[in-house]
C-alpha cells in the first residue's frame, strides 16, 4: 500500500507531516509513503529521522499553496503544487490515496475536479469528528458545502453511517438534523424539506438541537457547512478557553499551587478526546479516491494518525460500500 | 417602575418566578412588580415569602402557554395567557416592563405584533450573552430570525452596540461577522452582501470565526438565528459536558478523592460566567417596550437579575438610543 503525503502543508511543514510519515512506516510493517513537495527541504528534513529508507519516497513539487489562498484559483495556477501533484498522483493510480493538512478548499477542488465523484454521489462532504461522552462522534458537513439542499442530506448521512460504522467502529448509527427544536415544523423551509427527506432513512431520530452534540444523541449531526464550520471552531476553541478561564480563576481567587496542579492534571487527562491529534484527518466522503484532510495546526502524531486512517478507509473498501449504498 | 413578571412561564413556575420577584422587590426601594398568572397558584406561592404587600401584585391570567407549543397559534388562541396579558399589559401602559422565561416564540409574536416595532426598525432580535475571556458578549441573532437579510444585519449591529454599551458597560463595542474564515470574499452570497453591508459601519471589524467567540475577538457576533441558535444551545451544554467528561476522566485514571475535590473546586469557580443566572434574560431589541426572555430553566437568581437587567433598560432609555441610531 501506497499512501501520498502532502509535505508542504499546514502550519508546520516540513516536520510535521516528513516526522509523521516517518511514525507511520515505522510502526507497520508493509506502508510505502511517497513525501510530496520541495525535494530539498523534504530531504533535509528527512536527514534528521531514522527509517527505512525503501519505504520513503519523494515526490518533487515545487510550488506551495498558502493556506488561506484562494482555493479555486490556487487549484488552476499552481499545477506544481503538492496538493495538485499529490492528488494527480491518486488519480494516476501511483497511490492508494493522498492526505494533507494544507488548504481544506484547495485539497477538496483539487479531489473533486481530478479524482471525480463516486457513482451517484451529488456533492462530496466534510465529516468532523466530535468527542461526545460516548466518545467521538461526526458533525458533516462542516465546509465543503456552504448550503446544502435538502436532497442532499440523505446522501450525507448514508455516506456517514458507513463511515463512522466502519472506520469509528459505532454499530448502527443514529443520524439527526440540528435545528433550533425538536419538533418535525421547526427550522427554515430548507431544514423542513430536510426533515422530510431524511425521514425515509431507518436510522434518522428527527431533529436535535446544539445541547445534543456532547451527550451523543445522535451519532451524526447533519448540517450545513456554514452551521458546520463555525460549530466545529468553536469546538476546537473550549480546550484553550477553559485554559483561560481557569488561569483567571485562579488568579482571582488565589488558589494554591497544588490545587491549581491537581486541578490541571484531572482537566487534562479527562479532556484528551477534545486532542484532535487522535484522529489526524478526515476523508472527503463522495469523491472517487480517498484523500483526506487534516488540521492546519497538525503535529506529526496528527499526520501519522491521519496516514492510517487512510490506511483503514482503503482496506475496508469504504468507497464500494457507499456506492452500494446509494445505487 | 412596575415591571410584569410571567408567572406562568419557565420550567419551574409559579416557583422560580414568584422567589425572584420577592428577591428583586427585597434587593430595590422602589420597584413595584406584578405577578402575571393563575391568580390561586401565585397566592399559594407568595404566602411562603416574606416581602413588602404593597409592591407585589397580582394580575390573574388563568392559561397557559406551554414551552413546546406552537408560538403563532398559542398567541392566537390563548388571550388569558400569563404572555398574552403581560405584554398587553404592557402595551396599555400598566407596566413599564415585561419579563418571562416561559415559550421564546410566543413571547416574541405577543410582543411584536401587540407592541409593534420602533421606528426604523424591519425585524427584532434576540442578542444572547456568552462568557468570554473579557467577561461577557453577545452573539446575535439567536432565534428571532431563522434566516437573516443582508440589510438587517447592519441594523442589528447598531441596536445590539447600544445595548451591550449601555446596559453591558462594554466600551466602544466592536461588531464581527461569524462566517467561516476572516476573509472578505467568504461565505455564502448572503453573507458576503451582509460583509458590504457592514463595512460601512464605523466599528466593524470583518468576518470572525467560530474560534473567536471565546477569546471575544469582537464583542457583538452577528449570525442568522439559525446559527446562534445551536451555537448557544452547543454554548450552554459545555459546563455539563464537561462535568461529564471530568467524572469519566477521574473514573478512568483512578484520582483520588482529594484531586476530585479539588479540581471540581478550581473548576466551579473559573467557569462562573457560564451560568446564565448571571445575566438572566435578554431584551427583543426593536420592539416599542421593554420586553425580555430569560432560559426556560431560570432560577429565581436568574429571574432576579432579568427584572434588574428590564430596569437598566428603561432607566438607560434603550430604546430612545436605538431610535436615534436607526434614524
Amino acid at each position: 500500500m501506497v499512501i501520498a503525503v502532502d509535505a508542504a502543508g499546514g502550519d508546520h511543514y516540513p516536520e510535521s507531516p516528513v516526522q509523521g510519515a516517518v511514525e507511520a512506516v515505522n510502526e507497520t510493517s508493509d506502508l510505502v509513503i511517497v513525501l510530496v513537495g520541495p525535494e530539498e527541504l523534504i530531504n533535509d528534513e528527512l536527514v534528521k529521522h531514522e527509517y527505512d529508507r525503501q519505504r520513503i519516497k519523494i515526490q518533487h513539487a515545487p510550488e506551495i499553496i498558502e493556506m488561506n489562498e484562494s482555493p479555486a484559483h490556487a487549484v488552476k495556477t499552481k499545477q506544481k503544487s503538492s496538493i495538485v501533484a499529490g492528488v494527480g498522483m491518486h488519480k494516476a493510480g501511483k497511490c492508494n490515496a493522498f492526505v494533507s493538512s494544507g488548504n481544506t478548499g484547495a485539497l477538496l477542488a483539487a479531489s473533486t475536479f481530478l479524482l471525480g465523484k463516486l457513482k451517484g454521489v451529488s456533492r462530496p462532504v466534510i465529516g468532523a469528528v466530535y468527542p461526545t461522552i460516548k466518545g467521538v462522534r461526526l458533525v458533516m458537513d462542516v465546509g465543503a458545502n456552504l448550503e446544502v439542499r435538502p436532497d442532499m442530506f440523505p446522501q450525507f448521512a448514508r455516506m456517514g453511517s458507513i463511515y463512522i460504522s466502519e472506520i469509528m467502529g459505532v454499530e448502527e448509527p443514529k443520524v439527526g438534523l440540528l435545528n433550533v427544536g425538536e419538533e418535525e415544523e421547526k427550522g427554515t423551509d430548507n431544514l423542513k424539506q430536510a426533515y422530510q427527506k431524511l425521514n425515509t432513512l431507518p436510522n434518522f431520530v428527527g431533529n436535535v438541537e446544539g445541547g445534543d452534540v456532547f451527550n451523543a444523541r445522535a451519532d451524526i449531526f447533519l448540517c450545513d457547512g456554514l452551521v458546520g464550520n463555525i460549530l466545529l471552531k468553536f469546538g476546537e476553541s473550549i480546550p484553550e478557553a477553559l485554559e483561560m478561564f481557569i488561569k483567571r480563576g485562579i488568579q482571582q481567587h488565589g488558589f494554591g499551587e497544588e490545587e491549581t496542579r491537581l486541578a490541571g492534571k484531572v482537566l487534562k487527562a479527562s479532556l484528551r478526546e477534545f486532542n484532535p491529534d487522535r484522529v489526524g484527518g478526515v476523508p472527503f466522503l463522495g469523491v472517487d479516491g480517498v484523500s483526506m484532510v487534516g488540521h492546519g495546526s497538525s503535529t506529526p502524531r496528527a499526520i501519522k494518525n491521519m496516514i492510517l486512517n487512510a490506511v483503514k478507509c482503503i482496506e475496508y473498501n469504504i468507497n464500494e460500500k457507499i456506492i452500494a449504498s446509494l445505487n
